[in-house]
């Protein structure tokens, strides 16, 4: 079956449209007509290839809103009609210690990614969002609760998953203080999501002018990270911080926010290493650093539950897939609050 | 009361025999005659002032063990006669959370050290264990096992519980695998405790000849830490690394051997910055870095009851107190297996 998609041919043209195949409907397949995909400052590293890993054609897209039109003949999970999700998974080794205990991002053999990953049926690519179908295993497909306005559900998928998951895994609670560096894609959301779940949310960030949004999404102090005064006023206030800038950067300003046995959760990788954390205070105050890397469907599913419940969906601004390049160029200059999301249907293709 | 004491007078001069004055006992003290006391690296770091912090004139020692021969009229924990510990900590603030929930090495007023610290009844200096005496609150003394050697148990009262908490606080048990990098003092101590909790432990050293040595300590295997084919085949294989190096050093080898969700402790403070270490396993295998520092007297005092039962104590090398300056000498070339320790009885003062 032949469908549109918004596709890179190289690392240099831009995202343009062409006619790709999706794999058979297998049978605990679903296909899904897409509504929404988020744009992922990921898209545009792979769509240009900026990490050395892309094969094309690329289509890019892991942040997918939509809904069920067909199902394979043992998929039990959904009915055509259901409103559904895809993120950065769509299959896993299933075998493993980690696929076993339900955290498929850990999977030993290494997950399948939703875009630019390795079709375990077909062998070839398997293809992102940014197309009007996708057709994915349902064991990889979670339920989006329908009254939620769909459009901002789509960058939850990614971006909230990605940091719903360490607040989860570090067991934040009511009452504990919490930092989130970095209000963009996904510190938005962690904001939305810590206060969500009782934290009292600390902003860091070196944009001023932030501070009011901050506090509409949740956030109870801000901190601008360049003012010394202000980081040194809430040293050791904070039990876990989620760090959301990928850019190299100075860690010691957030240890040192950290109450003793805090953590620090990095979620950005840096194209080039950080300033060597200072291990003083890590030793004197027992601190951790930790990585985390997206989130479980298991954690997806809870995290769409809670934000049914809560009425939370990320803030976002609605394009056509033909403003995609402009999308990525303002992406590069921080231009967007706080994700864009590609409306298929109003996709000119 | 005087006693005689080693004593540093400024940074320059070696320790010579000198008498000073005890704190008159309080009414919840302890008199202990020392019997041994471990040499701390960090005691050589304050005598020569290498931290800065030194106050003279300055007794070392930490690792202190003795026989009661005084108490005070409120102390009922020991009696005369019996045999007994200090390590880095002879009081805490009593009061914050962490002294409350019996981690007084986290107490956020700051513990007072057991020697160079402020003495909260004198106001003046805290003398070390390299002395005839010390007089101690009882909540900071702890039961020694007396059918273990006595002089082997002194190190434990710092290197020990050093490498102690963190296997306990991580939880560490039987079957679980255990890295502990560099064979010294401390990581001697790790090696045979991480191996009397059941755990299968991974010996990390630049020095081969040392590996029959860490076999015997416990260690089930030995990796040549320089051998990149000997740490590739290591890759992903451990829970928990307790990094006993306070040079500085690459932090990356180890964490490629933690196995996903595994936590690289470190124990030593580099005097100058680590490498950075590389995010991006950290990110995708949610890998930790954490600090951890000495360890409460709640868990020193089970480290010594554990040692009892199983009959483990440090390989040291006994000296008299006038050969001080000789040990410093060869612990700068690493030439000690695995701890110096002053035999008070023996030495001349």
């Amino acid at each position: 079956m032949k469908i549109n998609a918004l596709v890179a041919q190289d690392a240099t043209q831009p995202l343009s449209t062409h006619q790709i195949s999706l794999r058979p409907l297998q049978k605990q397949d679903v296909k899904i007509e897409i509504l929404y995909c988020g744009v992922c400052h990921s898209d545009l590293h792979m769509a240009r290839n900026e990490w050395g890993v892309s094969r094309y054609p690329l289509v890019p897209g892991h942040e997918i809103v939509g809904r069920v039109v067909e199902t394979g003949a043992q998929a039990r999970r959904f009915t055509v009609g259901d409103i559904v999700g895809v993120g950065v998974m769509v299959d896993s080794c299933r075998e493993c210690h980690f696929c076993q205990q339900q955290e498929e991002q850990y999977c030993e053999a290494g997950f399948t990614a939703t875009y630019n990953g390795i079709d375990k049926y077909t062998g070839e690519s398997t293809w992102g969002g940014y197309a009007q179908n996708v057709i994915v295993d349902e064991d990889f497909v979670v339920s989006v609760p329908q009254h939620l306005p769909l459009a901002g559900v789509a960058p939850m998928l990614c971006a909230g998953v990605t940091v719903w998951s360490p607040l989860r895994h570090y067991n934040v609670k009511a009452g504990d203080r919490v930092g989130v560096v970095g209000l963009g894609g996904l510190g938005h959301m962690a904001v939305k999501l810590a206060s969500a779940l009782g934290a009292e949310v600390t902003l860091f960030t070196t944009s001023p002018e932030k501070g009011a949004d901050a506090r509409r999404l949740g956030a109870t102090q801000v901190v601008v990270s360049r003012d010394d005064a202000q980081m040194a006023a809430c040293r050791a206030s904070l039990d876990l911080i989620i760090d959301c800038v990928a850019a190299p950067h100075d860690l010691d300003p957030y240890l040192a926010a950290l109450k003793t046995n805090g953590r620090l959760v990095l979620v950005g990788i840096p194209d080039s290493p950080h300033l060597s954390p200072d291990i003083t205070p890590m030793v004197f105050r027992r601190l951790s650093i930790s990585g985390s890397s997206i989130g479980s469907i298991k954690e997806t599913q809870e995290m769409l539950d809670f934000c049914g419940e809560k009425n939370i969906t990320a803030d976002i601004e609605l394009i056509g897939g033909e403003a995609i390049e402009t999308a990525y160029a303002r992406m590069l200059k921080g231009d967007v609050r706080y994700r864009f999301v590609i409306d298929m249907q109003a996709t000119r293709w």
